[in-house]
């Protein structure tokens, strides 16, 4: 029998890198995770990253070159066609030679897209927008991240500037945000705007729990772990913040649904991944009050993602794949 | 020679209706409008826009059962299998029978479309989004209306809903909608909502130009035209009114270029239409600033229509082609 053909996922994020090495099927027969360490830089977590691939083929007995590729999510704007990293934020990149420094290291070929838009593609062939006409993803994390899949192709748009639906304006005049514009909803309804809301409301006199739970354990910024069990611990500051996040996601949604009228909208990210649908369905509530169209609200399912943490890695062994069937070279830079 | 195929292309709207037949290429063989007197009921309009299309077709000399068809842009939501107009608040229908109606007496096919969908499609076909890959079409008028077209293909969406641009969140909690909802772009940036805020500001004491025009011309309600004369009178209340409904505008426009990244946004319907690029421009302004992605910002063209009221009859002609063509009916009621 023909060996099968396997191909690695790697999610690359701020904190953590995820691997995973897929079968044709979308079964992961292996996976695994290490901290980034982004501090240490480019040298070091490009070769951590090859590091944690090799492990996870070991883990089934095999070299990374027989591989047929490797496909990695990365946290910013990349160039598929040269391999670069334009610009990784939470990395500290700027023109970062990812795909070749991994292609000598793996001994394969290696593809870069966005993280956010692997995700929605994992979502869309293995997890809550399976077969979806158009599917709409929204990441909330430290920022808000967004793609939207046509028939399962990502949308990349005129610029393969596509999918910034963190950048769509709510609050004009609102609060600023890392983009240098104001009002965005990523300034609003993302994890750092809900911290950022929590010391403002700290200031006023108001009590959350939160501040205690960070010092129990030694964090400091807002996690979405820190964000459940103060809930769970009857916080209601941190409750207030979370509903004002929620509305303005609601919002969002709703403005997207009218626009587009889509068949899903994924809603994911680390509370999305904590919480389910307790932190969907208020969005979803305010959502469908926006919609102008009420005929079959159902219609358009507003969901959690389903696949957690597999569905970056799943999504970019999907796009490791389709990049091999079609060999053209990308044509538009992937943001 | 085989006789050509002609059809016509009709416009009904809540103050004109405006019909045109249109040879293959797109040429308009002839042309003319009346008003539409909503206010006599279905059975007077249906009557007066068969009179006004057997009108046009006598001026080349055919019968009206000598056009392959006839497509009428609706000002409302539409069932075009079956014929109906479902709701025209403008007009004051509901579920009324017009393609039938129609149908009967000119002796040809009749299909309906929404009035906004069939324009965007004539500023594609031969406007000012002639080939866009995807072109987002923005109308200004009593409402503000919108379309999305992808490879010249009007979006429909999962629920036939796609393109209500006009009900996009711009201000939460803003000014109340004829939806019901608050804050809607067509809260605040359409001629009504321009309206409005004249008399809020009226009240206030700020003199404006517009009374004084609408009282010298007769009129009650703030048209195009009015505007642009107030404007051209130098009247600084109408000039500031016009800033705002711009600048939401173009945030409007920041949103929808960071979520599909389209190559073109149309900006049409009667002030457009009187001010072109005057009014655009400013709308451009704001949208540029909102770009998360900032090179290649003039890739994103962002344009006045180009037609004026020619683009829904041609759109509409364009339509009835298409129609034609693929036979089959549609499986999606448009809106």
């Amino acid at each position: 029998m023909a060996r099968e053909s396997l191909v690695a996922g790697v999610d690359l994020g701020g904190t953590k890198i995820n691997a995973a090495v897929v079968d044709p099927k979308g079964v992961i027969l292996a996976q695994d995770r290490v901290k980034t360490e982004a501090a240490q830089g480019f040298d070091a977590v490009s070769q951590r990253l090859s590091t944690l691939v090799r492990g996870v083929c070991q883990e089934i007995g095999i070299e990374t070159s027989a591989l047929d590729a490797v496909c990695v999510g990365v946290p910013g704007s990349v160039d598929d066609g040269s391999g670069q990293v334009h610009r990784a934020p939470n990395l500290d990149w700027t023109d970062a030679p990812l795909g070749p420094r991994l292609s000598d290291s793996l001994g394969t070929r290696v593809f870069l897209d966005n993280d956010v838009r692997v995700a929605a593609l994992g979502e869309y062939a293995y997890g809550a927008g399976r077969g979806a006409s158009t599917l709409v993803g929204i990441f909330v994390g430290t920022g808000i991240g967004g793609a939207v899949l046509e028939g399962g192709e990502l949308r990349l748009g005129s610029r393969g500037a596509a999918g910034e639906i963190g950048h769509m304006v709510i609050v004009p005049g609102g609060p600023r945000c890392g983009c240098g514009q104001r009002g965005c909803v990523e300034a609003i309804s993302s994890r750092t705007a809900m911290e950022r809301t929590l010391h403002e409301l700290a200031k006023e006199g108001r009590k959350s729990r939160v501040f205690k739970i960070l010092d129990r354990e030694g964090r400091e910024r807002l996690t979405s772990s820190v964000i459940v069990k103060a809930l769970r611990e009857g916080d209601e500051v941190m409750a207030e913040v979370l509903r004002g996040a929620q509305k303005n996601l609601g919002l969002l949604v709703g403005s997207i649904v009218n626009l587009l009228d889509p068949d899903v909208v994924v809603i994911g990210g680390g509370i999305a991944e904590r919480m389910g649908d307790e932190f969907v369905a208020p969005i979803r509530k305010v959502a469908h009050r926006r919609f102008l169209l009420q005929r079959d609200r159902e219609k358009v399912r507003i969901v959690p993602a389903e696949l957690a943490d597999r569905s970056a890695p799943l999504g970019a062994a999907v796009l490791a794949r389709r990049k091999l069937a079609s060999p053209a070279p990308a044509l538009v830079a992937a943001k």
